[in-house]
């Protein structure tokens, strides 16, 4: 790892939603999931406002000391039953922009999203990494994170 | 499999609340992290308020032909940004009674769930199975999802 970058983490607005896609396509994966146009697509702004207004997800990104966003993680809160009625905290979308990676901002934003959902009575943090993501796979281990479960998804 | 049981899926109601948990309780992961008392501790009723609240959330119950509760899942739409703004469907907390199992219960039951995610317009389905539970995998499998990502855990 080169030197940290120390960022803070703030809610996203909308007028982060461009950086975001463009992270979010930044990467073999999304590139092809991706429509990075100008204008951006309404439909992005559109499910902005829709996790914008749900009290159990947080859009997060980091912010660096010029103000610049390197770095974004969704946070959802998920009540439930199981685990005698324990809330578990879903991570979601954690891209880091390619110029500023392995400087610690995923860390820093996993950490914080970790500390926000046992604040909110989690018990247990998950998330999905896509099989070919070794790398990120590493990364969460290191964080503590067991690889204890299998991820199963079909597009519909 | 043995003779289908055809089954009704509804919403749970709080009187669902302690055959739902006995459900939970009843595998070798979930004996270890349920109490079944008598009375079921309120943390329970606590969480299905919680999760009966929730607009993004839908517990539901599998009934039989003599109302019996038999399986129960959880929906959540989860919105975001990736994949242009598109809602994803997790499901949770599958689990069909012992004495009913392999009678195509749980097959109803995801069924409805993925064309419950389409309705809301999710264009993905995806669930995270404990590495141990082989026969899950391969009854996803079977219904069309892919063993396409690891499923990571931390207990906080």
């Amino acid at each position: 790892m080169s030197v940290i970058l120390e960022v803070t983490i703030r809610h996203a607005r909308r007028e982060d939603v461009g950086v975001i896609v463009a992270m979010l396509a930044d990467d073999p994966l999304g590139g092809a999931r991706e429509r990075i146009e100008t204008p951006l697509p309404q439909r992005y702004f559109t499910a902005f406002e829709t996790v914008d207004r749900d009290r159990n997800i947080q859009l997060v990104v980091a912010e660096d000391g010029e103000g610049a966003v390197v770095g974004c993680l969704q946070l959802c809160i998920l009540p439930g039953l199981s685990s005698q009625g324990a809330s578990r905290g879903l991570i979601e979308d954690v891209r880091v922009a390619s110029r500023c990676r392995s400087r610690g901002i995923g860390e820093q934003m996993v950490q914080w999203a970790v500390v926000e959902a046992r604040a909110k009575g989690c018990k247990l943090v998950e998330l999905l990494t896509h099989h070919t993501r070794v790398d990120a796979q590493r990364f969460y281990e290191r964080l503590g994170f067991a690889r204890s479960h299998v991820g199963m998804t079909l597009r519909i």
